[in-house]
């Protein structure tokens, strides 16, 4: 690749726009030019990337030219609208909605897991849900040497994930701040636990759908026996996730422990007696996907227990979508 | 029975203690006389039963003379030493703590369950671990027409399952009240998750070890397969439970909810198209166990998602004493 790259974010003002500049800077992202798009509302506005103040753009049709990486956060409807439409003017996008996951054209990404698969782009490569995310990096690490029979799993997920809108929802109930409208939730969050909304398949939560078949798209296995609940809660920093897993094949405590260990983007925390375990406070603005709690599960042949957290706006969201566009570099998938 | 028994509560100041009050006037339960007890810290104050104003007394060995039934909340140390001294002096002690669940001469009883194993009783009757209480409450009703395979359930735990100090440490840590002291804790509560003590059983805490065991010996089954993560949170009013079961029969999901709305202590909240669902905020100060979410798990053969809530200060602890002293009455177990 000659030269660099032209980055945007659609979405900029948003809490994973907002990740996605800041991670770009942490990660030294060489770029050339980095646009920031909004809609009018939030057009007008700051961020300050590597020392530099970047005025926010208002979004139109005609905002990608020259652009080669477009980094959507903006909701699905933006994304199933702009998305080709930055596509046709060149950009590779990579999209943090849920619109265009299960597309068959559109490579549905994890890095560390299947990085392979976006050579075969078509201009959209989605970013998969935040709580599938830190999931199938750890499943995949363990498929690998021992394949997966069975996983349940049950998630605690930061209210962070309902967006600004949903941080805004959690502190106006804890600190009754008149100022902010009241949700019109038939919930609260504060104190208290909250469901995804349902989904057309089965009962599930839209949450517990995406997270059925995006790691089945992931993990390029459509009969994967998966099974999800999804819980929303008044926690910051990130989600947490019980999971249980059947292996195909017998295995030691101590080896899984140290496959974990050696795993690209895991962190493994795992000392019960001392109480070292993940939990959002420590997961919070970093990387990396941490596992503790690695119990063998007696309740079944090859069972085995894990609690997995990562922040979701970072791992979750934004960090897994600058990893994507730092692939593409990588892999000269780039036009420039 | 001709009279009336004379209840004594052992913990009267703590969160459980002061439940337990609440719980006998709102049941209506008869009793001649009350005692409140509890440590010389606590000793002195008034707590309001019945419209009648009750000085606590401090507990010592003499506290026992004349009381026929003993609900005990202050602790293991506490029941450990004072529970026998009351059996001795002639009362049925209810216990709420963990120190005599697993003896195998003390009946563990959830009156929807097993009030039959009261009759066996020595002395001294346990009252199981919150969090067991209304996971066998569902277990049991299912169990019974469909035959119990394996159970692996998460918890999504309240606060308050650590008594009045969990309750203040979340406090103080959300609203910076610089009189009460740090709780010295590695985590915080606060917008975080934490896992309860370790114990010496496969790495398992102490709730998840209370819960495989207790479940068993509830249920009376010593080869039940359980798995069992749990987790507490900065959640108030109730524990929730999402549990995924293997049936030993086929079943059909409109069976499932039939069955568990016409269980005993059971109320079905399952409408997620509505956003109706059990929480802990519906829960909170009210006996039932809520259960919501019934799907049908299609990673396995006869598989069942639940999603079970109740208030684990009332159901889970005090309301269930309340309701093991009343069956004592009922099955003229008490001596007077």
């Amino acid at each position: 690749m000659g030269q660099l790259p032209n980055i945007a974010i659609v979405g900029a003002t948003g809490l994973v726009g907002r990740t996605m500049a800041q991670v770009l800077e942490e990660r030294n992202f060489e770029y050339d030019k980095i646009k920031l798009l909004a809609s009018a509302r939030s057009a007008g506005s700051f961020i300050r990337i590597n020392n530099i103040e970047h005025q926010v753009e208002e979004l139109s049709e005609n905002s990608f030219e020259g652009i080669d990486i477009a980094l959507f956060s903006a909701g699905g409807g933006i994304s199933r609208k702009y998305a080709p439409i930055a596509a046709k003017a060149g950009a590779i996008v990579v999209d943090n909605s849920s619109a265009w996951r299960m597309d068959t054209d559109v490579p549905l990404v994890v890095p560390e897991v299947n990085s392979h698969d976006l050579a075969a782009h078509k201009g959209i490569i989605a970013n998969p849900n935040c709580s599938t995310i830190q999931l199938v990096v750890v499943l995949d690490a363990i498929n690998k040497v021992y394949g997966l029979k069975r996983v349940v799993c049950s998630t605690y997920q930061s209210i962070s994930g309902a967006g600004q809108k949903g941080v805004d929802k959690l502190t106006n109930e804890l600190f009754d701040q008149g100022d902010r409208a009241p949700s019109g939730d038939k919930h609260r969050i504060a104190f208290n636990t909250m469901f995804h909304p349902v989904s057309d398949f089965e009962g599930f939560t839209e949450e517990e759908k995406k997270m059925l078949f995006e790691t089945r798209k992931i993990l390029n296995n459509d009969d994967l026996k998966l099974a999800f609940t999804c819980v929303r809660l008044p926690i910051i920093g990130g989600h947490g996730e019980s999971v249980n897993l059947e292996l195909e094949k017998e295995f030691a405590i101590e080896d899984i422990k140290s496959l974990l260990s050696d795993s690209e983007g895991i962190i493994l925390l795992d000392d019960i007696d001392n109480d070292e375990y993940p939990t959002p406070d420590i997961a919070k603005d970093t990387d990396p996907v941490y596992v503790g709690r690695v119990r063998r599960d007696s309740s079944v042949e090859n069972g085995l227990y894990l609690w997995i957290v990562a922040d979701n706006l970072r791992k979750g969201a934004a960090t897994n979508a600058v990893q994507i566009a730092e692939k593409l570099v990588e892999m000269d998938l780039v036009r420039k």
